[in-house]
């Protein structure tokens, strides 16, 4: 009986467990709130990741363990894994974590990323600000996510609101400036790497944001080939050098036919939930099975999908339910504006097909303006 | 938040609670034994069925309840399905219950069945013996599963050695002596009816057993459309009859074109295991979305689908695993002769590439004859 713990425990350790149980796994889920969602189908130690009390507890009852969560101290990766085996390691993790040591390695691997420089001070900001130029957005280089802790500055009139706004981070977390892409799309690479080093990508998705926090996800992406093989080529080399096992993503801005790399996610990622119904096998279970050494799955796709974020409350679920290809992921957390509660996924053999389920759907909930890039995209 | 009761915890209670996550319901198992493996998933109250305060205490808890298990005594879902509301219904249930009262509801509906008469004494064994013939089978009317309970007739000597068997459990669970079909094939149709009526089957399945127990399932079936439809149609015809609400099997024997009706399985069934990757819905999804009065799921395949029973105890994973379209599940079950631990479906776009998988998974974990009849069928 092997348990695998999962530090974190959101909706993606929910669907891990979920997904997980029919290998015969049992999971523990460790978070530092106790009506976590995840908690509803795993056992939990509820505490925090800098508990060494807490912490050790957890270790006692693991064979292996796993993150739902980035932003897990990277002192508590290290000290888990000198007693556990972790995966993905914590050298990768705490390279995901920190969005200048991330981009420094995009760079040294040879993977185009938009221009970029550390900023630790008002002066630094102003020389960062005059060699890359505006628009670009000041971000804090560590636990900055779903577009928190980001300025964006528009001219360089704006360098001291943004200071303003993040300036005391600077000394904290860090501070990296970052040139602003004019992207025409935003694509990600969701892929699976094994112990053995085995790597198996799923099918390029193209991704839609609103207020910073994915909306939209749509698969496979419309591209060509030579841009497939490329945003696969540049996962795997990322993959590679870090020595990464289990399921991550990649990020990436298209402009011009280029890709730029925006982002590590060192998890299953919200861009790969449609692999749930949409591909032989899921990035919750390839996820599982790479941590453990087991033979990864087939990551091919079963027709087309697309995956509909539910953001702050649920919809109602019956016309999504009553669509042949439609399924429904609701993570049992209460409502609170901003939070991802749930999504769904409808599934069609065919781009009119799922443009078409999109549509009705898009009109029974009232979103038609969520469900519009993806339709305009499959009838293009 | 909705929470739904499952009456036994074995491995459907635990899919069915696997499968009902998305739909964001929680679950509340009830078994009499502490380790039974959907506990490793969902919350529990351990004790029988029969004990007032243990289902006083499971309804109270439940908004809804349904069943892993059949053979629930009918008081206990009596006395539930006053506190809660139950589905399937305590009367679908007692008729499953007992195959003389299952076996005259066939008839009276005018679905085919094999020769069958209820047995009290030594003398009424004769008496249906002579007018029946040999061979022919003595089961319990009740509490038989997986082949217990049943004493095959070869020849009218063997009554003696019948009636010495199992005529002790006339005056209990009553006897029942069955006409034996010599049928070419097992089939099954495992469907779902709404609470409004609506009926949606899965493609029909064919089923192999070793010793009374499922070994293997196949589907869709080999068979012609007028076949299909006939079974559909005797699937509907007893579900409308018993206002059945959820999902069900209706087993059935195959002989010179025509079907004869086996036994009704009141709850989700192991011949419709491969619905959970072969099929757009599960039956497991599409079981709870009926309890809850939900649109029911799409039950068209995805290819074609092979699900092969794990007895006793689960064999090496990564032949399976390794395949593409291959799937394990491990009830999380300690070993035991007999017992069913897991099962494996494999999923294939083609007949042949599904025999070819079923081939080489056969012959890696030294299974050739468990996978043979599928193999043959698929080539036929």
């Amino acid at each position: 009986m092997t348990t695998v713990g999962i530090l974190g425990g959101g909706q993606l350790a929910r669907m891990l467990a979920l997904s997980g149980a029919p290998l015969g796994l049992r999971f523990l889920v460790m978070d530092n709130v106790a009506d976590a969602c995840a908690g509803q189908f795993a056992p939990m130690v509820v505490g925090d990741y800098r508990d060494e009390a807490a912490l050790a507890e957890f270790a006692s009852r693991v064979d292996v363990a796993t993150f739902d969560f980035e932003n897990v101290p990277a002192e508590s990766a290290q000290w888990l894994a000198e007693r556990v085996p972790v995966f993905p390691n914590p050298r990768a993790l705490a390279t995901a974590q920190d969005r200048l040591a991330e981009k420094t390695l995009f760079r040294e691997l040879g993977i185009p990323v938009p221009p970029f420089a550390a900023v630790e001070t008002r002066e630094e900001l102003a020389a960062a600000l005059a060699a890359i130029g505006a628009p670009c957005i000041l971000k804090t280089r560590r636990l900055g996510y779903d577009g928190k802790g980001q300025f964006r500055i528009r001219t360089p009139a704006d360098a001291d609101a943004a200071w303003e706004a993040l300036g005391a981070q600077a000394a904290t977390v860090g501070l990296i400036l970052e040139g602003f892409v004019a992207f025409e799309r935003e694509l990600s690479v969701v892929a699976a790497r094994g112990r053995d080093g085995e790597f198996r990508p799923w099918p390029l998705t193209e991704n839609w944001h609103v207020d910073g926090v994915l909306s939209v996800s749509l698969a496979p992406a419309r591209a060509d080939a030579a841009l497939v093989e490329r945003a696969y080529a540049h996962a795997r080399r990322l993959a590679e050098a870090l020595d990464y096992v289990g399921v991550f993503a990649l990020e990436l801005f298209c402009r011009d036919g280029e890709l730029l790399a925006n982002e590590l996610a060192p998890r299953v990622h919200n861009s790969g939930h449609w692999t749930i119904e949409g591909s032989e096998t899921s990035q919750f279970q390839n996820h599982l099975r790479a941590v453990l050494g087991l033979p990864l799955g087939d990551t091919r796709m079963l027709g087309r999908a697309c995956m509909l974020n539910w953001i702050g409350a649920m919809p109602d679920a019956a016309p999504v339910l009553a669509e042949p290809g439609g399924h429904w992921h609701d993570y049992g957390k209460p409502p609170r504006a901003g939070r991802k509660v749930g999504h769904a996924t409808l599934r069609a053999d065919s781009a009119g097909a799922l443009a078409a389920a999109l549509e009705r759907v898009g009109r029974a909930l009232g979103r038609e303006a969520q469900v519009a890039p993806a339709v305009s995209r499959l009838r293009e």
